[in-house]
């Protein structure tokens, strides 16, 4: 069986552990803590626990996933023998540099190293490297384990082979991946919910709207079709002609708002004013773990729904 | 039997006959055009036939539905005893003013008049009516029978009590209002999609990624969350703080992005120079109503969904 090293046993590593021991791969798993390593492979066991109990897997399954799975001792132990790196590393600039220099002397070539980061351009510690070929960005959405979204971002001197070798590991592991021609801040996931969240906080920070109410417009309204179709198909199939149809009906329409209100409506403004407030007024913070887990079991709901349908 | 009249019996109006025979309202719909008259009783019955195959209602409700809606042969016989008026006409603003004019005289002055206007503020129709007053847009999203988020718009002159009561139709049929406090172009709704279509054009008209990519980035990452929970809610669950917390930690790095890159990425032209050629040739004009069926399909199924989960 082929092996895959996951490097960082936080939320993001564990997910992607799932992932990997679900497709089939070997798995080691390594952290620097040692009371990460002792923990890791129960809270493991209890995500697919969930997982089994969600139906998302068999029961058969999930054992044979936590038989594929070790935990390392040491990097070395972990990338032994690897035929893929994901790095979970903290989000600095510096940290990344060094472990990536570390990994790239300790693995041969021909191995991609993949990161998590959702924040740094892969060519922002990897240009001095010699590895510097195999080194990308393999950005999941949170929890890795259970949206199938990859951002694939290579960095100005990635290969295309490795490009291709990270692309066919994730269509093994039924990931669905977006791969980026070049990088940018942000990817395209976070800009997209950027651009969203841009002018959520407008709308709420202008008083037109409640962000209970904001939230329906998405969750009873747009955010249904986008559920099962993006954004590019929703507007070509919106149209009898189309896309430029739908262009040509309605473009000027949106192109014609005015997104940028004279008020004081940066984030951390609206959040002082009236978000924070409205919003811990409907969970307040302590009920906040017990909302993650009705949402990760209505994830889990859907995305069942989603393989039926 | 409580009434209400549904002017207009295009796409939008079947949509609004729908959701209000369902909800056990006497339905009267009515067109000008005679050809609309004699057909749109069978179009609404196949919209009804489907719900009942998707088992969103029972076949015994559907036939109550059938029942409840009569066509109307006149603007006044659809009105008459009627307790809200849904009025569905073009999209001009001319005509809005002279059918608003002609509702606004029939009516008792108690009865509100909702418009499904997408894009035209009640003030810029009702200004000059005596019934100002009880004018309102009252937005679906399409298709309105399927989808449960409505907006409700009060115009300046919009009294209370005339919200109030079109809030409780929309409740008493089962609709998620979005309540604006204010009048702005493209309301809430639209303006979302707006600002993630606008970001959306961008990035794949600067080449960064294909629109078949960047739908993934939604139909399998964002828009799984959103189908259930909306954006505000979202980033409160995803900080340990909070919405607070949240934008402490990412605030900085989403108002970061250079939203307006220096290249013409107007939508029209991202259009012309790619989208266009690879959305038509991944949903060729032809196979778009077959697209949209199946699309309405995971639609009701969704909606299933969610109602059991």
């Amino acid at each position: 069986m082929q092996k895959i090293a996951v490097v960082g046993g936080g939320l993001i590593g564990q997910g992607w552990a799932v992932v990997f021991a679900q497709a089939g791969y070997t798995v080691a798993i390594y952290d620097p803590s040692e009371d990460v390593r002792k923990t890791v492979r129960n809270t493991i066991k209890q995500r697919i626990a969930d997982m089994v109990s969600a139906e998302l897997v068999t029961a058969f399954l999930g054992e044979k996933m936590l038989e594929q799975l070790t935990v390392a001792h040491s990097l070395e132990e972990a990338v032994e023998g690897a035929i893929y790196i994901q790095e979970n590393g903290p989000e600095q600039v510096e940290i990344k540099k060094k472990l990536t220099a570390e990994l790239d002397a300790l693995v041969s070539p021909d191995v991609p190293i993949g990161s998590s980061t959702s924040g740094i351009s892969a060519s922002r510690y990897c240009e001095e490297l010699n590895g510097r070929h195999r080194c990308l960005v393999v950005h999941p959405i949170n929890p890795p384990h259970l949206i199938p979204a990859v951002e694939i971002v290579p960095s100005p001197w990635t290969e295309k082979s490795i490009v291709a070798k990270v692309d066919e590991i994730m269509q093994n592991c039924s990931r669905e991946t977006i791969l980026l021609n070049k990088e940018i801040d942000g990817f395209v996931v976070n800009r997209l919910q950027g651009a969203l969240l841009d002018e959520a906080f407008r709308l709420v920070g202008s008083g037109i709207v409640s962000a209970a109410d904001l939230d329906k417009a998405i969750a009873d309204g747009l955010g249904l079709r986008w559920s099962f179709m993006g954004p590019m198909k929703t507007i070509h199939l919106n149209a009898p002609g189309g896309v430029a149809d739908y262009v040509e009906r309605y473009g000027r329409m949106y192109q014609g708002f005015d997104l940028h209100a004279d008020t004081d409506n940066t984030w951390d403004c609206v959040t002082r004013q009236s978000l924070r407030a409205e919003l811990e007024a409907a969970i307040p913070i302590d009920d906040i773990p017990e909302a993650q887990a009705e949402r990760d079991k209505k994830l889990m709901a859907l995305i069942k729904h989603k393989q039926q349908n």
